[in-house]
């Protein structure tokens, strides 16, 4: 019953095409999450988003529990606050953004201070998934810890053990939330840093991880891509993926480089999201089907083509690079929303362009273009 | 023949309706310009104005000449390098903006150091209307000298002297482009600070002003708004507008509180500009038909209404004033986004009812609401 969530359509070698179903829509996978981290997308609108063709989002349920706040999010949920029609996936503030908010841990759970007026809060595994599911979050993360890159092998098992414990204890509090008819869905979280050993012991536990007849719906794959070389992060991707039940949605959480992007989806990967290019817009680095291009350069003044002449966004479809180049330069606000619109419409299509690939066998071809355009160290 | 480019429709006491045509397009006064100085309006595109509805906006030359520079802009002139089909006005940099960069005059010039690489720069009167020619501006303006508030009234006399030595000299300079085929038009600004003495004079002057058989196509009332009481600028206004020439359309210059618009489009006030309505959504003030509210305020968190229910802008249809509440408390560019686009909505609606209330001779009442809503010191 809860594998209908998700059904696989093609497959070519590890990588597939998929359909996931949450209570609010259904959208084909690989797909790539825009972040809305505050129940907003950087320089776009929730009609933009929906124009662009972004079925699911992520937002940060930790960062919407403390603004607007419960109170505001019981009267109106998520997709109506916000006016999005598609699916919310919620993560709940992965240690590594919010480590210089945390305050240690107690019994009582996690200690926090809030970065809006330093106010004190304190979180559980059981806390977080209830924050999820009333904000009305369609696909909710179980809390981890990830530690950062560069952890010895002991402060890697410590973060994992928490995390597994953790998972649990999520588990055992999404099962009630079951029982009492929430249609929310729930992944865990693997950790486990760059070890092997640990990696795979991890996903072995998430994986098979069932409390009261209840398991994950989907699979993240956590604490990657925070400052490891991407060779580091392809392997650990595939240590993961060997391990991970082929019949649940996988999820790379925080990868958004189309180079690693397509290198994952052939381990299997389905989901991603990440602030890679809202972040490359924002300093004029522009997504083009012939790699990467800095708008800022000055051999841009005098291009009047399209930022992406195989383009057909609004912005490519109204904007030279010329003018672009001049607003950038000219440090106008119109600037990152033009880029920021163009680069996130590039990897909706980018995402179909994949989905076609795996469709049509093609997949080789179109990664090791793309790998070529678009690799980082 | 000239007159064509302005016809006066209704009136209601010395208030107006006219059609203004261009070699761009044709629109209905009073108007309302949004403010596009370097190219881009503050957080819209060419395709948002035209969908507010703005068929006219302004545009500064001497920022443009200095980036993206003539070499550009001879390659695709305003409209096509900013995709914007509307009638562009240009400004050439009134000295009050560009104060700190001035540097001085010379028999040669005014000198000017760029505000973007400190590059140095002269112009003349004639050289910045064959910028503004050359760019394609639709309606220039001469250049001018604006006395701050407080000047003398020797200071004010002197930034008048040469500002009428400056509408000869682009009159004259003007009346050679209209030989050779320009279909730009020209008009001149008065000035004459705050003494009523200077500013008559000004009028006059400017209103007479004719070179080789050409005068100015519209005038533009300068130097007001610029730190003086509302009393002192209304008075001002009204000095102005009756010595000025009934058949030309009349541009108040920087001015855009709607308490102040309505004012002065009772004295026969025709053109109007000003970056009021995007300053005031950056920090929150949204212009509603209420009057101006602050979405800050925490009584707005629980609201579920629009900005202003009202309201048929993208905005007030999509969003409700405790999103955009928590977009503002968030710090998201989103924000910005909306308040501005809201604003600048407000601004051409503000416009066409006050076209309404002169066709239907309510043009008083409004006024009187208007004022107690947006009244500023």
């Amino acid at each position: 019953m809860k594998m209908k969530n998700f059904t696989i359509k093609e497959t070519h070698g590890k990588a597939r095409t998929g359909v996931m179903k949450t209570a609010q829509n259904e959208f084909e996978t690989p797909v790539f999450l825009p972040v809305s981290t505050k129940a907003a997308a950087k320089y776009l609108s929730s009609k933009d988003l929906e124009k662009i063709g972004a079925k699911a989002i992520i937002s940060n349920s930790f960062l919407l529990y403390l603004k607007p706040g419960m109170e505001v999010l019981k009267k109106q949920e998520i997709h109506e606050f916000m006016n999005y029609s598609g699916t919310v996936f919620t993560d709940c503030g992965g240690f590594q953004k919010l480590r210089s908010m945390f305050k240690g841990m107690s019994k009582k759970g996690i200690h926090f201070r809030s970065p809006y007026d330093g106010s004190k809060h304190v979180i559980t595994p059981k806390k977080i998934i209830n924050v999820q599911n009333t904000l009305g979050s369609n696909v909710a993360m179980s809390l981890d810890d990830c530690s950062p890159y560069g952890s010895s092998i002991e402060e890697t098992k410590e973060a994992m053990e928490r995390t597994h414990k953790w998972a649990k204890e999520s588990l055992e509090e999404f099962s009630k939330l079951k029982d009492e008819g929430s249609k929310m869905q729930l992944f865990g979280i693997c950790q486990g840093g760059f070890f092997e050993e640990t990696r795979k012991k991890s996903c072995r536990f998430i994986d098979e991880l069932t409390v009261n007849g209840t398991n994950f719906d989907g699979i993240a794959i956590g604490g990657l891509r925070i400052g490891e070389p991407a060779k580091l992060m392809n392997k650990m991707v595939k240590v993961s993926t060997e391990i991970l039940t082929e019949e649940k949605p996988k999820y790379l959480m925080g990868v958004g480089n189309p180079a690693d992007i397509i290198t994952s989806v052939q381990e299997g990967v389905d989901v991603f999201d990440s602030i890679y290019p809202v972040e490359n817009a924002r300093h004029g680095n522009i997504f083009t089907t012939e790699g990467k291009i800095d708008i800022e350069k000055s051999k841009y003044q005098f291009d009047f083509k399209p930022l992406d002449p195989n383009c057909d966004c609004f912005v490519c479809q109204n904007y030279t690079r010329a003018y672009i180049h001049h607003l950038f330069k000219t440090d106008e606000p119109l600037a990152k929303m033009l880029a920021v619109y163009h680069n996130q419409y590039f990897m909706q299509r980018f995402m179909e362009k994949i989905r076609t690939a795996i469709k049509e066998g093609e997949l080789d071809k179109m990664k090791e273009r793309t790998v070529k355009q678009y690799k980082t160290p």
